[in-house]
């Protein structure tokens, strides 16, 4: 009995994982990418290096699609996506839409790794004046000048002289609904801040922040670094209003080390966004019939004991559609979600050879 | 020809969970414990709960040792030690030592799942007292007293009306050499305070922090629910001093969020130490010759694209070996470190077919 393929929804950092997983243990992936180019939001989103190694991201992503292309147990399809399943796994029936129409397959097992959205800034934080000001931007903004290798003052094109950070941006705020840490935002910051004063050497970094959550190794490879060797500096506070006078922008807040009213003028400001669940998250759980957890994310069961196992048999997730996650736990997690997926189909196999 | 075991060394939740990965791939895992129970610091440091879900430690362990118990595919050896090892995968010869004496097996994988140690407060940090004063203890030792049901001031066997928790000692310290942030601390110690003020309603806790690195959902799950239903005050402060003034302890140092110095007498003070490199993990590196990263922890390739591979082809690490790892971090890379090192067999099992 031929075994189905695992179908594996995003090629982000997750999705190539678990494609790369399945196939490695000489099982089928078929992988399902929306857009039409691999390697997620790194990609997608013009990241310049990733956190908190500093590689190339398009170096590093493209290691990520060389280790599936041309694999014979990998399916790709492009520009395409899931819009219809029945049955369950290890015969569910998904329906493709892609570039040559509409499509039905049978895939034994499904590993969702739809990722992440940015958060809007515009959207509710209207303090901040993302759309009313050229000069405040997003973190992937900055990225992407930083990609382009030139790191300027959108509204005159000369580099800036002041550039502050925003933390928390659409995270850890109960105003918006969004309660969570998006674990992510401090240690970017940290990152695209020593950047822009390699790039810069004569721009002044601030980063205003809450906590800077740079556990683990980040603690020195970035947040040391960033301090010691770049000179960055880092204020405790709250940022409650950004304004204009004249050409500058002004930021006005409090330093809570301090405990004083901060009002500085910056060139820059890059609003620290964090993550959301992706639309492609919400959907596929709508097509599987998958639960949400209640901050809106992928509902896994067994606590932390187990990351990666949905409610449903047969069907895993992996990444960020599981909740905030660094590039560590997406690609931990792939491999988890493979392996599960995995041990479902030989569970389903061992099983039919049994009763047959 | 027959396919060789993998080895997983070490039987805490990284270890339980990679050999009932390479089971669930229909591979052979010979599980390796040098202590008589399996479950690894929850179980052998008597974890009242585990974090974020406040489970019992007993019951959660208890489930992972379960999922393996009974596997003919999975063989425990408790009390064993690996002691030498010649040769290279899949055909490693490992030197065991157990309660039957020295045995020489051959081993096709290698899973490194040695965890890490807790940080010896009375080592170096001396102002905190650790040895001088019984009422000055560590997160273990409150966690042993939280599963015995009783949380009392070791010194006078009462209750205490005042409790405080000290963040990062042993971590982000490079007077003593450990410059990494142990990343789990602030979780755990937002779990006690929890457990405590649950306990114990008439009893203050106060938590004095650099940063509370509540990632993720720990934000609302742990930080939050410490906050607004446990009324758990954080202080963010630097600690200095503890002195003994009667027979209560003196907290002395700088509320640095007010700008004002700080001296306040607690009855119970619980040191949150941090993860430093396991005495196992410092054994296996030397005994497989695998290299140490900066930290001291097991060197992983691929920055953070690859949480698992170590720079030798068959060996793995999972868990608190790598660095400071939580629950979720340990399972799932330990999910993908049994996938990995099942996918390694593959490979050879398919180029020595080829080859014959």
């Amino acid at each position: 009995m031929e075994v189905n393929p695992i179908l594996v929804v995003g090629g982000g950092p997750a999705g190539l994982e678990a494609a790369r997983g399945a196939a490695e243990l000489g099982y089928r992936a078929l992988l399902v990418e929306k857009a039409a180019t691999l390697g997620g939001e790194p990609i997608h989103a013009d990241y310049a290096t990733i956190t908190p190694d500093l590689e190339d991201a398009g170096t590093a992503m493209g290691r990520m699609i060389d280790a599936i292309a041309g694999d014979p147990l990998v399916e790709i399809r492009k520009e395409t996506t899931v819009v219809a399943a029945a049955g369950e796994p290890p015969e569910l029936t998904v329906t493709l839409e892609g570039p040559g129409g509409r499509e039905e397959v049978t895939v034994g097992a499904v590993v969702v790794a739809t990722g992440f959205q940015h958060f809007d800034p515009g959207r509710e934080t209207q303090l901040y004046g993302y759309y009313e000001f050229d000069d405040v931007i997003t973190l992937v903004d900055a990225e992407r000048m930083l990609k382009a290798g030139h790191f300027i003052r959108p509204s005159t094109g000369e580099p800036p002289k002041r550039v502050c950070f925003i933390q928390c941006v659409g995270s850890r705020d109960r105003q918006i609904g969004n309660v969570w840490c998006s674990k992510v935002c401090c240690g970017i910051a940290c990152k695209e801040a020593i950047e822009i004063r390699q790039h810069l050497p004569d721009c002044q970094v601030f980063i205003f922040y809450i906590d800077m959550r740079m556990y683990g190794f980040w603690e020195d490879q970035l947040y040391w670094r960033a301090q010691e060797q770049q000179k960055v500096n880092f204020i405790r506070g709250i940022v409650t209003e950004i304004t204009r006078r004249g050409d500058t922008l002004v930021i006005k807040g409090e330093d809570t080390t301090m405990g004083r009213p901060v009002e500085v003028a910056m060139d820059v400001v890059v609003l620290s966004v964090g993550m959301e669940p992706s639309k492609g998250t919400r959907e596929m759980a709508e097509i599987f019939g998958l639960p949400l957890e209640s901050h809106g994310f992928l509902e896994t069961v067994g606590g932390p004991l187990d990351t990666v196992t949905t409610p449903k048999p047969g069907f895993f997730a992996a990444g960020a559609a599981t909740g905030p996650a660094d590039l560590e736990d997406s690609v931990s997690m792939a491999g988890a979600a493979a392996m599960k997926a995995a041990g479902f189909l030989r569970r389903q196999a061992l099983a039919a050879a049994k009763s047959a």
